[in-house]
């Protein structure tokens, strides 16, 4: 026993009672007190945690991002020091922008060993920058009821941080000085330990927390609520935008039901909770995006009213419609970190948590939109419908395979990049309510596989997620995690051989740069990547991916199964754009 | 034309003006300015680029790094914007701690899209924190001669400055507003175009760089030199320790033939330079490891004067002998970042370039060191020679295999973890002029694969890697730059299934915790790892790595092949634990 193996186990038994359940964990010495602490309470212990092990740290955090998606609890990060550290900061800035709990606990060495020549030493404090909601350094170890009481408090008040509005990721640095195993150290002990270190050593008596911390949400006042209703009473023509959010399982539902009562369209973002769901027929508009690109339709549809929550749409056609009507009032419900107006164009932002603000405004009954506007709507949205999917396949073709194929209350992760955007433009609206869930914080490619199985494993659901080549070689080191036997995962890998997207892009004119720079086909074996961790895989043809997801989600396997469908960069940008022709000419005939 | 376009353009001039020749891409959109600008530099255009394309961003900083070390200038590496750019900070470390040239260019969105929901919008300034040694954000794109000269200027200083003493990162953030193609935005660019924006756009007239930057660089005054060689001539017993160095190909010789003329024992790390080389025989203890792990050894051979160079030595022995020797003058010579003394034994620190510092005092002459201590050093580690391998073979018979195996000349590159300290202790010293290069800034072991296809690519030779299983899994996506045919390398792999390295830690008595946890087997298919991207592969038996690494090395191969040897992980730590008594006895006995 010595000062390091009590500060260790005290922090991970205060992290158990304020309610964590996962660490993962990258192979470090410097962490060892924490590691051994953490296996005195994990499968080999009393099972109070969840241990998982991961060779690429970066893969660590993206995996337990998942996990803090699919829960809303952080999940703990536990590296050892040095570069280690560094790996993390792609996770920890989508956390932050995608408002989701994630917790790093890294070991460091001791502070006296700074810009100098120790091994592995880096200066850990502040290396995430203005991300992390909360960044602490915890003191040396020391064994007393004062640093006991301390360690306690602050598990509480990190794990509490990061599950605020907003949420996020919660750094913690932990400077350990050797010895790093538990040997004896009797120096490290007060006289009279270890009743000279109560209370802070055993915690409260009962077992719960040290430190009870209430959740941090901010709402709107009683007259707050009813002066927005009547802003929103007098709109004939009103709209909600609904973008991603980071709690769209509790959004969504509030969303169709606010949108019922004011009788108005709801342009609900695949990331918001609100496209999928039961009622989504009635007021969920699902083809927004190839409406919208249309100028005619787009102007046609002139809204007098918008209400907007989460981040900005998923479709460049949604946002650019916003940012034409600059004029009308667009009131922004948000209590996210961002401001969620990056055109300028809002007229009111209110700084509340919109689950709380939408179901309080639905509570007290708004008088409805006019019928004839959302009837509209509903007409051109279903000759997009009609027409969207009605000529040569693409791979918004796969989206709406996979998305048709999901049994009702599957969570379905999709990467960015093209994936988001052809669940968006061509997924649908189902009554089956489906969690949709992606990394649309800050968009990266990067962690797609990690978090897809943190999202699987969190959610305790047979999973399907959809992804691109180059997400899935991005995060290539994520298929470790296929061994955590929870994390039950159909991972739809749509190989176009590059980078697809950038075909949808002006760039596509400029060879002979586009190919090789832009493209960038890169001729991977998918079959190997799954077979480097033994991982089971499957080819299927287009036509037979939704049979294929579906079989595999209903089937009673475990673990995870790559399901590849190759498709061809120019053959999907040409019937892609058939597509959006096809939607627009059925629009404005409809409307 | 636009204003990106020509801005783009004249910072990709101006850069291979100052001599950069290497650009790192990973796809985007962002980016396309300076893509478009660099293909029209490339193969494709007037060839004064090689262009390399990445998916994943770390692994493209980490070529480049390698690149950095292998040329001792900047390789550039270009991102678009969002976590691509949090993918870098592992690298950017790395290059900061081992003062190693590197130029990052992240391509940005505009100012006013900061901490809003704009797409893809992090927050790129100051993202690196303290490690780069220059990081400026460019204004925003504009024509005109003052505004491009400034560009120039910027160009010349960042690569200057990335290769000054200290060297390291630097970060060039660049924002873009669209449109990023090169479409004509007549009212981009002033009345008068192009002689408006002259000389700015043109650059200098002979093509050299806009402002020729002098190399920085500290060095010891006449007078200092004076004082240091007087400080040392007085010594009976003096040592030279030398550690990692960023010039090891430029202060091996100048270590050598400095031993030699004060007539100390060279206890040259293997990545200091000192240890391989002609007459290295003279005055090179390779086998210090080994024998100061005994403290009778290390008692009997007290130094009083003691001169380091470079950081940290690998070997843990030799730290702690010169830490048991704080009241013996020990000056170190050292102009790097870090503080070169984390022990805070040394008595004097001359800021100065060693290179130059040693090269002049041995210019000067200095009255020798005895004659018996260096023979008692070099009969101590000649028995200590003869009995580190005699015994059964573990990992440290591999690495010595390799370095035997080298045609002189042949650059090593050595993982972090156990490879760099296999060659340290037993990989002996060599006659033969070997570049040992290795990540010995933070110690990390991600990134390895691609510093080593890095080096390879930029020391235009036939290269050797000696790798851990770990280390190759992290970085399993280096693996594509295998693609590059001009990096020739010859990829051991010593797969012991896990991370041998906590085999030699206490840590390893803490079962059931210590398997799952710290050793962390994986069992993952290393023939189809390098099948993902097609590369050769083979395996090879422990006593067969000699012959197939001198076989592959000079036949006339291009490309990669991987070697792949299995070791186990217990077998392995017994066996040396084995070699390091016989070690032990053979040097007791020889003092």
């Amino acid at each position: 026993m010595n000062r390091n193996t009590v500060h260790a186990r005290v922090l991970v038994d205060e992290l158990v009672r304020v309610g964590v359940t996962d660490l993962c964990i990258a192979p470090g010495s410097r962490s060892t007190p924490l590691i051994l602490a953490a296996a005195a309470r994990g499968p080999q212990g009393d099972g109070a945690l969840r241990i998982r092990v991961f060779i690429d740290e970066r893969s660590a955090a993206f995996f337990a991002l998942g996990l803090g998606k699919a829960t809303g609890r952080p999940a703990a990060v536990v590296t050892t020091s040095g570069t280690a550290v560094a790996n993390l900061l792609p996770a920890v800035v989508e956390s932050a922008w995608s408002e989701t709990p994630l917790l790093l606990l890294t070991a460091d060495r001791p502070a006296r060993l700074r810009e100098a020549d120790a091994n592995q030493v880096i200066d850990q404090r502040g290396i995430f920058g203005s991300y992390p909601v909360l960044a602490l350094e915890l003191p040396p170890p020391e064994v007393s009821d004062e640093a006991l009481r301390h360690v306690r408090a602050t598990a509480g008040r990190a794990v509490a941080a990061s599950m605020g509005l907003p949420a996020g990721p919660v750094h913690l640095n932990l400077p350990y000085a050797k010895p790093l195993e538990p040997v004896p150290v009797p120096t490290d002990l007060p006289e009279g330990y270890p009743e000279a270190a109560e209370p802070g050593l055993s915690g409260r008596p009962d077992g719960g927390p040290w430190t009870r911390v209430g959740a941090r949400r901010p709402r709107a006042s009683v007259d707050e609520i009813e002066a927005l209703a009547r802003e929103l009473e007098g709109a004939e023509r009103g709209v909600i935008v609904a973008g991603p959010h980071p709690e769209s399982e509790r959004l969504g539902p509030v969303l169709r039901r606010f949108a019922s009562a004011w009788g108005v369209p709801l342009l609900a973002d695949p990331l918001s909770g609100g496209r999928h769901g039961p009622s989504a027929g009635a007021t969920v508009i699902a083809g927004y995006d190839l409406l919208l690109r249309d100028p005619e339709a787009a102007a046609a549809l002139r809204p007098d009213r918008i209400v907007r929550v989460g981040s900005a749409p998923t479709s460049a056609a949604l946002v650019a419609w916003l940012g034409r009507h600059g004029d009308v009032p667009q009131t922004v419900v948000d209590a996210g970190r961002r401001w969620k107006d990056h055109q300028a164009i809002a007229h009111r932002s209110v700084p509340v948590c919109p689950v709380d603000a939408l179901d309080r405004l639905t509570a007290r009954g708004l008088a409805a939109s006019g019928a004839e506007w959302l009837a509209r709507w509903t007409r051109a949205d279903e000759a997009v419908a009609d027409q969207a999917l009605a000529g040569p396949a693409h791979e918004g073709h796969l989206a709406r395979a996979v998305v048709d194929a999901l049994p009702p209350g599957t969570p379905l992760f999709v990467s960015s990049s093209m994936p988001v955007r052809d669940v968006d433009a061509f997924g649908g609206a189902r009554d089956a309510a489906l969690s949709v869930l992606g990394n649309r914080g800050a968009s990266g490619i990067d962690g797609i596989v990690s978090t897809a199985l943190g999202v699987a494993a969190g959610s305790g659901r047979a999973t399907a997620a959809l992804v691109g080549d180059l997400a899935f070689l991005h995060d290539l080191n994520g298929l470790l995690a296929t061994r955590e036997r929870d994390a039950r995962l159909v991972l739809v890998v749509v190989n176009n051989d590059g980078g697809g997207i950038f075909h949808m892009l002006p760039v596509r004119e400029r060879e002979p740069a586009f190919t090789p720079y832009f493209a960038t086909p890169h001729g991977a074996d998918f079959e190997k990547a799954a077979g480097v961790y033994g991982v089971d895989y499957r080819r299927v043809a287009p036509e037979e991916l939704g049979g294929s997801v579906s079989e595999a989600l209903t089937s009673d396997r475990r673990g995870t199964l790559v399901l590849e469908v190759r498709t061809d960069r120019d053959d999907n940008s040409a019937a892609h754009a058939a597509s959006v022709q096809r939607a627009i000419a059925a629009a404005r005939s409809a409307l």
